[in-house]
């Protein structure tokens, strides 16, 4: 049995959850999970896993017509109310990284076995360093150095090559550049950053030394969307370590280094298998 | 307005969710919170928070009949659906102790604020020890000693006592003392007990005597309902804390018992509050 | 036999573990623990514990005199080392609080227990709230107002009445008053306060509202020395709690006591039992 | 400056650290860290970097000869103590996979880097799966399968091919196989195997169903030593990961995996730094 699924989000009001399932259940269609949220703002966001019933079991919901079902539920829901149902499956993304391997390293070991929910379709650097670990994966690497350009110069030709690529999602997995608003807004909600602090502790550069010389005895990662504000846009994930005084700033990016790519792994999860919804600055992960 | 509560399980089914919602809808009930679950082998978990809708704001669940909606639910609700509305809010609690202090304190704290959720009605022990730090919350104390007792008599004892009280639930907060199974049956999923490991390492007596001679480099603890077999009843919730080759059983004990007395704390918040079901020796807490 | 306790901290230079362990040697004393540590900036630390040999199983450390061991450590160490030998076993500490009770609780519950490290000598407050908490464990509780005085003044008042109690340590457990810099000064690394955040994160007032705005994923409580920079003296001890879009201000803050308390009572055993020294704002927990 | 590493253990006795400092400072070598312990049954351990002091800098410690220091640490110290001077600074090891490619890919991608401490000569498995992955880092792989062939055989064959390698350790990262005593004692204390889960609990085969069955709140994993009892090996590291009802045994190994490699990689970094003592099947970690 093919399993579907339905993102719903609009404003909140009496009846939400009865008329989408009342769609679904004269489909003959069973849900398997189902978690809402509301805002204390009064948004209502819900994800719903469904799949043809028992007795149905030999339909698959093609048959349904999932327009018609989209339709039906478009007519018994208030405007407003945003609808998706089965979302891209496996998302295409482009990877840009600097220098560092860590979180790349990771990227590329899930998706060679297919546990990424991803495709690579391409690995973006301002450094050539990382192109062999890329070569042994036979993914494209481009490597667009920043150097001698202008800011605009560099974004410009970064946007050409994902004008090849088409990606649904970008992955800074440890891209030591800051972005542009202008470049921002071509992929609004869609980049990933993996930030080096417990954000928002320790914004900006040198995460580490900063944590060390304020004598912190706790380390962490935040993985977040992008937004306009450097290190300020929505949170998806997040983790800690302890340290003590004998960790230097070194030791701390290097024990950080295991949780930022954990972190930015688990993040990627829950948003290529659709369940993070943004609002308000905040993530509402279903 | 009033928060209502809606607990529901049973055989799952198609349009459980439709259903229920449906009349809570037709009523001009809102959902603030709704949480499913429904487990491998097919059994359907619900729980609901709703309230009157915004339009009729003034108009208490009172008014449109508790018995009502609860026998509408049942004719629109296949037979073998258990259907629980508005738990009594605030449950009697007898605790049980032997001679250590810190989970009880923790109790008497939180209820002297009336942050358990719960009315401590009486502190009963094998031990005089405890009776000064009880007193000094005016909750009465029964020493009911075990020396010079069968199980059976001293069972029998404490059985008495707890006539007059007619606790909800009891709680063994570090109470040292093997109950036997018909004692057990006199409070079937209504006795929570805090074992001090993380199970199921470790069971029995001396868990940190045992988990300093295998050298783990974590303990934990354990809160979980009791059932026939000791140590084995459905887990409530854990937490863990890391250790090191330095610390002694001692030690271990010491810093356990920061994590058994929050773990306890955490397990009664969601047993209080109703959020917890019982599933083929697991909880499911929504 | 008795343990004793040396503490030394200077700059570094060739042999000081060879010094200090010649002399302990040749008094047939036997270090039971030794740790130490070097700063990167060159600042050596030392703390060593150390017991009559079994072979002088009956001497007392006292047989040896204490003085004369200092007076030869302090021939074979160079100028400019600071020497500590048994520095007062249990301190004297008065307790700040304004009106929440959870950590508060926590003090008095370990002190009722003598398992604080400390004599609660008295309770301070600039509300009368938690004055039946205090009375119920016989400690003295002073309601200092601060409606109606300047901050000098009220500060003037409470030093009045710590001039009565000469406390080694004040503990700030969820007082909500920010001192001056010639209050702190009275008690240079002597005071220490519970911050409702993972410092630095946060700092100021309100931190669960303001994590709850970021969107946080983790929350986290942070026991500190206090110094003239408000929320900026140095780190004791950190703890963090995972949250979700689910948790409100409110309920973070609910959550949030829980590690409080227990981040609190720990940085006071690690104070208390003079595992903590401070360099350059931070702390070398040996 | 060259670092040096001094491994000593051994009954305790008055004026270990002592002589052992003395022999380092007669020399003018300066210690960078030192660390002890003395179990309570009192085996001593000690840890020492140290190197040529500031007013040598240019002259190495092999200037001092090495083995002179070692003999001069041998007269002043009682027999029965066991000195071991800058162990080999990067070990060879093998590792063993069977189908499940988390822990490789994160070493391989670690040795890579040359982040592993260790140089990977070969990957020994009873299945072929893995193969392509190794291929890509250019290290041997030797398929060698289980079917066909008794325990005994297959052992044999495994053997003949460690012979060519001649590795200090053995890694095990999810290799199937029990290892029979016989194999063992050729790599005594030389052989780390991850098990995925939080041992003692659920020991043997799969630990993730048996952990959805008990209705666990927390899952881990536990990289030990391997010795003649299964699972029953000195611990190095352990680590946890909270889960819910809603997770299955599935969910559960898939999350499991990523505590596995990591609590795998900071075993192995602990043990090839030479920070790991073993003493009563419970390591000593300076």
């Amino acid at each position: 049995m093919t399993k579907h699924i339905l993102l719903m989000d609009g404003p909140d009001g009496p009846g939400l959850i009865h008329h989408v399932t009342g769609v679904l259940f004269r489909h003959g269609l069973n849900i398997i999970r189902n978690d809402e949220y509301v805002s204390p703002d009064g948004q209502f966001f819900m994800r719903t896993e469904f799949e043809a019933g028992p007795q149905q079991a030999g339909i698959a919901l093609d048959s349904h017509d999932p327009q018609q079902i989209l339709d039906e539920l478009r007519q018994t829901l208030p405007a407003g109310v945003s609808l998706r149902l089965n979302p891209k499956q496996k998302k295409n993304v482009v990877v840009f990284v600097t220098k560092e391997h860590h979180c790349l390293g990771e990227l590329l070991i899930r998706y060679g076995f297919d546990e990424l929910g991803a495709d690579i379709l391409a690995v973006v650097s301002n450094y050539a360093t990382l192109q062999p670990l890329v070569s042994k994966f036979g993914i494209p690497f481009h490597h667009i150095a920043h150097e001698g350009k202008t800011r605009e110069e560099h974004e410009a030709a970064v946007l050409r090559t994902l004008a090849i690529y088409q990606p649904d999602y970008l992955v800074l997995a440890k891209y030591m550049r800051v972005l542009t608003p202008d470049f921002v807004a071509h992929y609004n909600n869609r980049i990933v950053n993996i930030h080096h602090s417990f954000l928002p502790a320790f914004v900006g550069a040198s995460p580490y030394r900063q944590a060390y010389e304020r004598g912190v005895k706790i380390i962490g990662a935040t993985a977040h969307f992008v937004n306009n504000n450097l290190d300020e846009g929505p949170i998806i994930a997040q983790d800690t370590q302890e340290v003590d005084h004998r960790h230097t700033a070194t030791d701390m990016a290097t024990m950080g280094r295991d949780v930022e790519k954990i972190v930015l792994s688990q993040a990627l999860k829950l948003v290529f298998n659709d369940r993070v919804f943004i609002h308000q600055n905040r993530t509402i992960i279903l």
